[in-house]
């Protein structure tokens, strides 16, 4: 079943508006919401907004909170995200870096105590159709073993670089675990096998089974050490300039996959500080040149860049409507 | 075999010097080599002078050339490099970036035409140990596969993030690949097997044999598409920003293996710009303290932060000398 973009994002705006929103917000909030069904990221679209809704109700989102500024120093802006809806404290975000760096070339943005910030790849979008590199990332609270540990400590904390480009962005969403939660749900229900290992059995043995890894509690960080390495650092960097949680101290507000009390930061650059557009597009089309003439691994298959698959996706969802699992949709239409 | 720290470093730079270096550029030098190699990253230590002399004798490096300032605009700051030693290029980088950031909390150097910055880890490690947190990387020539192709044709681009504590920092220093071509030489002189799958052989299998992947010349990226999605983004924000060389220009300079040409990033922040000092060591001491206290994957096995290890094989080095291979020491001793 396919459901028109619109229609979409009229039935999550209306049942934003019932759980409390203002006009404006439940309109950017459902408009989120609907562009990552659109481009393909339906975890964190449709299918999330029961959740939302449900987090809004147990007053673990403030839907009336606004960001506050707390420091400011030249480029730099700190806020409290004052646990109102992630998505619009990291809209306010991201903008708010753009609108520096329009000024200074470089905006940094660094919050605190927000929300779930649902598809971190909205905001690097955000940034690259404005006209900016844009670099963000977020905490979460724990849900992967560090390497070398058997239970859960540290976040999977994605990271989302976007670059601008004429015939559209570079676009890289990714998060430090090997697969996301819902990757493992979905092949397990297909009764299928991950492509690689995805996680550790109960018995520590690597496997590719997702009922497994969903049962250990124990999914693989992307790359082994380096994915827990980095996931470490981007969690202690992004906590420190937000002055706001790690997360060890997510941990402690005990609210359980939600992502209550994270710390995000949100860097939107100029491409143009240092060569000029007609430098920058052929850096980035000699580049997309480069790895689309290697040679592929299957006959006849393609090399994509990060990012190609999603517009590739938005285009035929935005022509075709959006692929909705039907539960779910109906689930919506009667909140 | 171990080697004194000052008999080492006084031995790479006699070498440096008769290559042609002044004594302050030969003594900085020798110092980054011998503490690459008294750190445990012997591949970019001692073990790499005779090729960087090599480079030096090739006129790839020219060992006169400084760096000179092309654009700066706030807390950013465009060099080029003139293809001068890359550790010197590398090191006067971030100690630019640390002394703008002393004056605006944050300090960014973008680098073009440089040389290899040998270990990347160095240039954190400096940041840190001047109370700053350090973000550098660096792209290179190609030398692994995109996913989803058979050749060569993105860099692996190697990452580094340092995090200042009072009890010593934290260091990530890591590279696109899944493992360097240091680690699988050195496995396939052992006759061992890489722990993990590192590549693919001839025939498309991931295999753990180093000597396969050594043939095919397909090393895996960290992550499968996760690594060699952040290996291209780097590159092409690094080379933005430098307005130098990606991946794909410095392949066509065709220098082999020696990143002549490379574009690098060095970016240092006052890690009390949103925080204050007590709050910044609490935040690191209690996410090293989580992942410490998590239940360990072999019995009375122990779960490290980044750049711990480093550390400890610093002051063991440092205490009982630094292991050299024989041949390559004497091959020194003769340079």
């Amino acid at each position: 079943m396919r459901v028109p973009f619109e229609t979409m994002k009229a039935e999550i705006k209306r049942v934003l508006l019932k759980a409390g929103m203002t006009e404006g917000k439940a309109d950017a909030c459902a408009r989120v919401h609907t562009e990552s069904s659109r481009d393909g990221v339906y975890s964190h679209g449709l299918n999330r907004v029961a959740r939302f809704v449900d987090h809004i109700q147990k007053g673990w989102v403030d839907v009336n909170a606004e960001p506050s500024l707390i420091k400011q120093s030249g480029m730099f802006e700190n806020y409290d995200g004052n646990l109102g809806p992630g998505v619009l404290n990291a809209l306010f975000s991201i903008n708010r870096a753009t609108e520096v760096a329009k000024e200074q070339g470089i905006g940094i943005v660094a919050l605190r105590n927000t929300n779930h910030w649902m598809r971190g790849g909205t905001y690097a979008w955000e940034a690259a159709e404005k006209g900016y590199i844009g670099i963000c990332w977020t905490n979460t609270e724990s849900c992967m073993p560090a390497w070398g540990a058997k239970n859960t400590c540290l976040g999977n904390n994605p990271l989302c670089i976007a670059i601008p480009r004429e015939k559209g962005p570079i676009v890289l969403d990714m998060a430090m675990s090997q697969y996301s939660n819902g990757k493992l749900q979905v092949t397990r229900l297909k009764n299928e096998s991950l492509p690689f290992p995805g996680g550790f059995d109960k018995e520590g043995n690597l496997t590719s089974n997702p009922g497994l890894i969903e049962e250990s509690q124990r999914p693989l960080p992307a790359g082994y050490w380096k994915g827990s390495g980095l996931a470490m650092v981007l969690d202690l960097v992004v906590a420190i300039l937000s002055n706001g949680l790690a997360t060890a101290g997510i941990d402690k507000l005990s609210k359980g996959g939600s992502c209550v009390g994270c710390s995000q930061i949100f860097i939107a650059i100029n491409p143009y500080l240092a060569g000029g557009k007609e430098f920058v597009e052929r850096t980035l089309n000699e580049t997309i040149a480069q790895i689309k003439s290697a040679e592929p691994v299957k006959e006849g298959g393609a090399i994509y860049f990060p990012g190609e698959l999603a517009a590739k996706t938005r285009k035929e969802n935005t022509e075709q409507g959006i692929p909705v699992d039907e539960g779910i949709w109906n689930e919506l239409l009667r909140l």
